[in-house]
């Protein structure tokens, strides 16, 4: 019996997760392909599942409040499915997880992109699919706003079907290259779907070959009712915000069982909540750190992180408590989040994106390495993870200091690999081929 | 005063753009990603300018006339645009040119992927600019048939403006990472948008910076009036299919002209029709290669290659004449040119899909090194062409050849370069940055 072992992957945006990571010493001034090419390679280095690479439509300005604007490093990045199409020939082991929306995309062009990377990269791709949210988004995309989350999630739904779909066009042995019959591949083992949905018509068959593990990998990052039930039916890895072990067994749970309802085994459904960690060489230390990183978030950019989801509110007391908010059904899970932190944990606005602007919402692990693999061997030895998207507050440090100190600990656990198993993504994950 | 050099792309497209090309010794089985980079690492050696990768957005089947399906291995193919990142980091010097489409692509997606891959490749990325045409394309993309090419060319007119003005979003200098005031960039110096077009609604402003060369070069290759006017007034590189001097000449005075009239200097839009070079050690002993590719072509794949443009043609004797057709102002150009062809040549069927489905209607260069060397020096002297695209009727020979024979024979008569000029693509070109 092989024994189960924990999943990892390496959560890279631009300069780190620190809203102000740009201006702390160490970190460089641009995310630049240099930049994302010393990360992939230590996270490579410290054997790591896969790299993931989130994306948004629009240019993250914070114009609001009045006075953010021109603060944030993460107006500009890079294009996902490029930079990791660059990084394939530079690594050779670790997967690459690129972000692409359902929801301005033909499902014909998200096949092949992603087909295409898997190919080029040897069976490492993956398909973090999402749905796009901001209204900034929207009106870069010929919208006034966005459609409904139903609408959009409607359309997720029938997407990852004909992207799929589409990646089945062919079976792995229709290419036939007999020169002796002129036959370069077999007619009867390609697949036309001839689609016919509320969103999409697509005909095929895709004009790329089957994937050396015959798909990519579907990721999925399901929080509301409708995000849990697509990754339940689809997807491969589901990444989650949790920073509460009950909270994120529950969620464990509920995926798994969503999984095990649609047919599939619950096994082959890896639930890697987020862990932004916060390392020093004594406890104390760590928690320094973390106070000094708090610290070190611009004012004005942490009420423009809030404004996200909770609005504009620079007209409050920084140091007076979080105005009592309406739920919006409209907004994503985040702001209930944050409105339930706020609430239980009486913060003030300045605590609240002091808690929030950093990881997000996601587990932060602060401590000693042997703390945070302990958080970590806990959550997934208690039923609420099967390994984690590993979060840098400031790149590239923070995650050099994990493939330095975190990934030797778990490896003395036997929590995580000391080798790569596999050439390919599916093989590394244990995860069947399509 | 600088020489006039002449400019070249490496146009490649799988096996070669011989039908047959997977039937013959010596080309490989399949078109990977090791095929691709040996073919790019080749035109860099050559000195190239730059690597073309054309498209479509559909399988080729070939199910036209019956019994073609399943003997084309152009049906699959690596995707452009994962292709030429995937290069960028394993090449230095060559520009990385991609077709996408604007008939489907949303503008903002479009500005996002090339200028991603600008950065990445250092300013080498150039976007080939197109519109599609197939009804198979239209029918992977929720459309039961084409839009009109008026409709298809309004569209990418916009898309293409839309697509520089996002490039544009950002001055180069907008960027000032002040650690002392919190300023990361200056809001005085990016540019949104909020574009309100016909075709499109984009607000702005692009979430990649100013690519290091201003913008991506554009690339078309416009043939109908409606091409020709997009191309005269954005590309900056234009391809043409053309196989006679004076016809060239024409083409080339008028989209010269066509630049002219919009404000531009003429001789920031480089004119390269595209070569197919047939080469021997003797005259006789190339054009017997030609012959002998001629031969080699499969009679059903030289019947679904004329049924692209001129329909079934199954039903005529092979060795008789081409029927008699209407032109159809709603194909493409090249309907008419083989049209014209077949009839001042007083071609057969096999002969028209012999003289065509390897060129394609382009230019075949066919002789010893010096006969091609003249035939390009002669429509580079003469007014009909700035360099050229050169195409493989079998790769990976087909372009070593010319590398190892030709283009040291232009180096000799000091018509093309002997070391890159450049790090970039505009600066290898000629081209100002923008």
């Amino acid at each position: 019996m092989t024994t189960r072992r924990m999943r990892l992957a390496a959560s890279v945006k631009g300069l780190g997760y620190h809203a102000s990571a740009w201006m702390i010493p160490g970190v460089p001034p641009v995310a630049d392909f240099a930049h994302y090419r010393a990360m992939a390679e230590t996270a490579e280095r410290g054997l790591f599942d896969l790299l993931f690479i989130p994306d948004r439509l629009a240019a993250a300005l914070y114009d609001v409040p009045r006075g953010a604007l021109g603060r944030a490093s993460t107006v500009t990045d890079l294009e996902p499915l490029t930079l990791l199409a660059a990084l394939a020939p530079v690594t050779c082991r670790i997967g690459l997880a690129a972000t692409m929306s359902t929801t301005f995309q033909e499902p014909y062009t998200t096949a092949r992109f992603f087909a295409s990377l898997d190919h080029i990269s040897g069976g490492r791709a993956a398909w973090n699919v999402v749905t796009s949210t901001l209204p900034e988004e929207a009106r870069n995309h010929g919208l006034a706003a966005m459609p409904s989350k139903a609408e959009r999630y409607g359309r997720a739904e029938e997407a990852v079907d004909v992207v799929t779909a589409l990646w089945d066009s062919w079976d792995s042995d229709a290419f036939v290259h007999d020169t002796g019959t002129g036959r370069y591949f077999d007619p009867a083992k390609m697949r036309r779907l001839d689609h016919r949905g509320r969103h999409f018509r697509v005909d095929g068959p895709l004009n790329v070959p089957r994937t050396p593990t015959g798909r990519p990998v579907i990721v999925q990052a399901g929080a509301s009712p409708a995000g849990r039930e697509l990754a339940g039916r689809t997807a491969e890895i589901v990444y989650t915000v949790q920073n509460e072990l009950s909270a994120a067994q529950a969620y464990y749970r509920d995926v798994k069982q969503r999984a095990a309802a649609h047919g599939r085994d619950p096994a082959g459904l890896l639930v890697l909540p987020g862990v932004l960690p916060v390392l020093g060489e004594t406890r104390a230390a760590a928690h320094d750190r973390l106070r000094h990183l708090r610290e070190q978030i611009d004012p004005q950019l942490g009420l423009a992180h809030l404004a996200l989801f909770l609005g504009d509110l620079s007209s409050y007391d920084l140091d007076g408590p979080v105005p009592e908010l309406e739920d919006d059904p409209a907004v994503p899970s985040r702001r209930r989040l944050w409105l339930r932190m706020a609430h239980e944990q009486k913060l003030t606005i300045r605590q609240l994106y002091q808690a929030t602007a950093i990881a997000n919402g996601h587990l932060e692990a602060v401590g000693t390495a042997a703390d945070v693999a302990d958080i970590m061997e806990e959550w997934f030895t208690e039923g609420a993870a099967d390994g984690f998207n590993v979060m840098s507050a400031l790149a590239p440090q923070d995650l050099d200091a994990f493939v330095r100190l975190v990934v030797p600990e778990l490896q003395r656990r036997g929590l995580f690999r000391d080798r790569y198993e596999s050439t390919t993504l599916r093989g590394n994950l244990g995860l069947a081929p399509r």
